[in-house]
């Protein structure tokens, strides 16, 4: 397994590859790896003839207060996941190779990016889609894998990809959960043990608003209303925002009918946690 | 020589000519093709194996009340001066397939986009910058031609390029002038006899502010002034911007040294021309 540092040094070791005829998946992570990347991985590996895996914290994506810093990192531990299902390389690159010295250049995608996490965390998809691009054109991927943990972010991506006409398919891949069902998350390092039981909040009122729905509800507000009822029960939780929407353009829907996604937001102590479901009514 | 209309087609014809191992050189154009083009052509043809012309008229590069629908165009014309130099593949696709409903993504290089014609036309390099990534990818060059008649495209472009890290080489090529001087462009058509005589005062102007810096004036404001006036001694012309600046960053500089650029837009009744000359002192 190759690691690799510099941009130019990824291109040209996919570029050369690509030569010999081989297709290249990407599976873009911040690192900190949890089952939900393996997953990406695996997949990726089943489809393509190489795989890369990128491990890069992406400054650009956090807003100010946001994370960053104590965004968990171990290169260590994430090179041995990465070894024992046979990558071929890891992308590690430094933040002053990304963003040099008088960088200039973003790539927004508007209007579904204001919604939801996008309301809350301004900036933060500009972050995503430039540095999903950037990216893209360091690994020149066929495919590229994206857990739909953030069912936002794979669709601004698919919308910047069609948009911006970008070689790459783009792969969305199912949430992976803990036994007890909080989804997977690097962030949940961060969750002290009686946070990390309140978490368990986001899952099950996600689940029994599925549930609700399947039996037979189909009014938006009364799901979402449920939802916050539930979750304001739970002392250590404070709701960043809980929304019924369209899962093809967010907008929020009153009587559900097609593909719905229920997603929401969720500060446990000071770890903000994503979660969401999809329904198809 | 084939044409080719649809960006899904554009993509996979270039993907087959570099599984076969070829190079692909590229001259985005906006059509009504000068000689100015047309040696961009030639060089690509010189240096890749394979030379892809796109024409598009882009929409979003043109302002309100800016020359879109009157910017000439001439595809049967422009389709045999390109199959006389063998090219092997136009793309020239339509609006709609360019940017169907519901697009939403944009790309943005800040700073250097705001000096210059970006101050005079907000809004149109983030055309550019956007037609040019999507070009990238749906054409895959290992070359793109560009002239220097738009210095500060030239600029931008290879300013995103380096950010973003397109898998492109920029080849910026020198301006082709007429006989009298007047630099070739698409929009020259749009001049009546007398306002295609007073449009030789841009090139003019600018041979004599060269001259001047030749046998030594040093002061920046002082060649800017010298140009000015000589340009508003011809009635049919109105000055849009003169500028003397850095052809580095493309900041004003006042003691002229290193590479300068002396670039200016001059409106010759309606049509809005550019010129520039650039100095090493």
């Amino acid at each position: 397994m190759r690691i690799i540092n510099n941009p130019q040094d990824m291109q040209k070791f996919v570029k050369e590859q690509k030569r010999l005829g081989k297709t290249v998946g990407f599976v873009p992570t911040m690192g900190y790896l949890h089952q939900g990347h393996l997953s990406l991985v695996e997949r990726a590996k089943r489809e393509n003839d190489l795989v890369v895996v990128s491990i890069f914290v992406n400054p650009t994506q956090f807003g100010q207060g946001e994370d960053f810093d104590i965004y968990p990192r171990d290169f260590e531990r994430d090179q041995k996941l990465l070894e024992g299902l046979d990558v071929d390389a890891i992308f590690y690159p430094a933040v002053e190779d990304i963003y040099p010295a008088n960088y200039k250049t973003y790539v927004e995608v508007y209007d579904i990016t204001e919604k939801l996490c996008g309301a809350s965390r301004p900036g933060h998809f500009k972050g995503v889609t430039t540095i999903v691009t950037k990216l893209f054109n360091m690994v020149l991927p066929d495919r590229a894998y994206f857990g739909l943990k953030d069912a936002q972010q794979v669709l601004v991506i698919k919308q910047m990809v069609k948009d911006l006409n970008f070689p790459v398919e783009i792969v969305p891949c199912p949430i992976v959960r803990e036994e007890d069902g909080l989804a997977m998350s690097s962030r949940n390092v961060n969750l002290n043990p009686d946070e990390r039981k309140a978490a368990l909040v986001l899952s099950q009122s996600l689940f029994a608003a599925q549930k609700l729905i399947l039996e037979g509800e189909r009014d938006g507000a009364k799901i979402k209303r449920f939802i916050e009822e539930k979750i304001s029960k739970e002392p250590l939780a404070k709701i960043d925002y809980v929304k019924v929407v369209s899962g093809e353009n967010l907008e929020e829907v009153e009587e559900l009918k097609g593909e719905i996604l229920i997603a929401l937001a969720v500060k446990i102590g000071k770890v903000r946690l994503i979660d969401n479901i999809m329904v198809e009514v």
